[in-house]
């Protein structure tokens, strides 16, 4: 008998047929004798219509407002499906964000969860009720819904699970776990059983798409051993094979007893390329390119600047989110006089492709590998940037899959491990 | 300078363009230097699509969970209207029942409001915000999102509007006042200039649909004067004529200078009558009658006994809403041990007309003018019930129209009057 926390994202919930196959999973786990909490997203669609109201409005719309119009999408889930369970003879009861609560600060729009008071919630499963929450929102300081930004739900189960002491999140997704890299592109990509919470992070932030990046580190912190796993596996099959779960497990390092040493290749295209030719190589000049970058608010990804060649001045080369390109040069030019440089050079066509495995720290040869099997390839790598359990390399966008599927196999990540 | 209350119904929030329509009344009013909240229902289509959504799942839904999930809808629209109202320059916020809050009884789906607390929003909008609140819901004792159950929201204006000691509460509607009768039945029913509490209530339960019947009941309790009028008036023609409100005012009886004797015609088509034939005509046996209907929660209306005939036995009749008359019918067949009677008869193509006025209380006559005026039209009056202030009468449907005019015609409703 464990306490489990059970995710559905918009898609899941999408429609009175799919809250209904929702609500299976959780008698599933609630007949298996589980103590479980629910955190739903809006339907899919309701939230884009929201939005878009909003937006038709003022495209310069109050945060406030905008969160106690959109966070009306989840409200209703969670009534459909403490309903649907209601009518399924289960004890069910749908909660918001303000009445859990659940604290956000006061960020209204992409706020951050500062606590949860788990006790009541708590209370309530362990007396047989399942608790079913709103997820991506919250209460600010304020007293105002707050919402968490989009895809904040994966967070907001995370959350919850750390403040109820959960055994297990379980992350009801489209997919059915973590892979070795996008099965689209290699076709011989296997499902990771585990995967620690540095290595899912990276692969998070770069672009995997399964889970959100703050809900990986919130896991992380709290140690929330996440699972992600298919909400399209149908709950009758799970339950006669016994009801074990088939996913991945997000979990400490420890767990993970034969650890590979690269455990993904991740590739994210939403990347724009920007290189400032000839700055001085003066002290302070990096501040001068990137202290107006963030005052505009622009997330500046990797960064490249190599000692100077001719002893005076240097080039700096940083990448961009692709959407935010041109008003990354036009701040740039806007800053000229202050930074001081010959000329800016630009490239959208661009990916970055990134191979991860925590076991990277004790094992040198790594990086060199992944730059030989490009090399093999001709592929031209146009930056780098490493950190302890990660290289990645910003090539042309053309040579994306040709990548992905040179590195994968250079790690023999197509050989299949025992779990 | 006036503190108002503004009300506005689904039609009116139907869509972005009416949202914006009403913001201009909005900033109409504040223009003239007034302090306003406003008070609006769901965007119109968006409380069934939610009802349909609960009932679907479960014809005996969970009212808790249900009222979670209609009481979204206002909070949509009071969103919107509060981020429309900020792009017009005008400092609003919204505000939900439970943020006020709105204190209703437990009856989820259908609650009462209890009490409201007036003194933080009499600060906003004293400050010169314009506070948006969501109709038609409230928080329950138990901490949970109540409805007051459908049209609620006229229900809501006017308790705030006492709550906050408003000057005037603004019903804005889809008809521009409360007439002498239907307009489109008698083309001669004119506009009434002013309307007593008493009057209103009676033509409020009798199907004149302008406004809810328990509205009206808090605003003469608490002494609202409540405006009807029309929310598609151009916004900037009632400017330009001086801001001057056109409609009914809802008002104390003391306050209607020329008082007529008579004031309106209603009528309600959604009626059945029920007749128990030679029932014992001993103490207790309307109990064992209307007791059984009370409990199977059926509503009963007009009830006529009339003295025995015979000493022993006597005939009953009543009326019920029609659609719960097959309902009624079992109910009095599964009591027939109990109650004891011959038979049952019933009629559902019935109406019921009333003749309304506060002025009747003084004047002899009222009835039997009605009386007369139906006779000479040839139409038979089944039963007839009276109050103080109104003469009903029950008469095949096929009449309703005739009678209407009729009655309209013999108390001289027809000729126009100085307001």
């Amino acid at each position: 008998m464990a306490r489990l926390v059970m995710k559905f994202g918009g898609t899941s919930v999408g429609d009175l047929d799919r809250i209904r196959n929702v609500a299976r999973h959780v008698k599933r786990e609630v007949d298996a004798g589980h103590k479980v909490a629910v955190v739903v997203s809006a339907m899919a669609g309701e939230t884009n219509k929201l939005v878009d109201y909003c937006r038709a409005i003022s495209p310069l719309h109050d945060a406030r407002e905008y969160d106690a119009v959109v966070a009306t999408g989840e409200q209703v889930s969670t009534g459909l499906l403490a309903l649907t369970l209601q009518s399924m003879g289960i004890d069910a009861r749908s909660w918001q964000g303000w009445q859990i609560p659940i604290r956000t600060d006061g960020a209204h729009g992409a706020a951050r969860i500062t606590g949860i008071e788990g006790d009541r919630l708590i209370e309530r499963i362990e007396g047989g009720q399942v608790a079913v929450v709103a997820g991506f929102q919250g209460i600010a300081p304020d007293g105002r819904i707050s919402t968490l930004g989009r895809g904040g739900s994966d967070t907001s189960a995370v959350a919850i699970a750390a403040a109820i002491h959960a055994d297990r999140c379980d992350i009801y997704t489209d997919v059915d776990g973590v892979y070795t890299t996008d099965p689209r592109i290699v076709s011989a990509a296997r499902r990771l059983p585990r995967v620690s919470y540095e290595e899912m992070l990276e692969m998070a932030s770069l672009g995997a798409k399964v889970l959100q990046v703050r809900s990986v580190e919130l896991a992380m912190i709290h140690g929330v051993r996440t699972f992600v796993r298919s909400s399209f596996d149908d709950p009758e099959a799970i339950r006669a094979a016994g009801n074990q779960p088939v996913g991945t497990l997000i979990c400490d390092e420890d767990e993970i007893v034969e650890q590979q040493i690269v455990t993904g290749i991740a590739y994210s295209k939403d990347e724009a390329q920007i290189s400032i030719r000839r700055v001085a190589d003066r002290p302070g000049v990096a501040a001068s390119v990137f202290g107006p970058m963030a005052q505009a608010n622009i997330n500046v990804d990797m960064i490249v600047q190599n000692i100077s060649p001719d002893g005076s001045t240097t080039d700096i080369t940083f990448t961009v989110p692709q959407t935010e390109y041109d008003r990354a040069i036009s701040v740039l030019e806007d800053n000229r006089d202050v930074i001081g440089y010959s000329s800016i050079e630009g490239a959208q066509d661009v990916v970055k492709v990134s191979v991860i495995g925590v076991g990277m720290r004790s094992h040198a040869g790594v990086a060199a590998a992944a730059f030989r099997a490009l090399s093999d390839k001709g592929i031209n790598i146009r930056a780098i940037t490493t950190s302890e359990i990660k290289v990645s390399v910003l090539i042309d966008a053309a040579y994306a899959e040709l990548a992905v599927r040179a590195l994968h196999s250079v790690y023999e990540l197509d050989k299949a491990t025992s779990a």
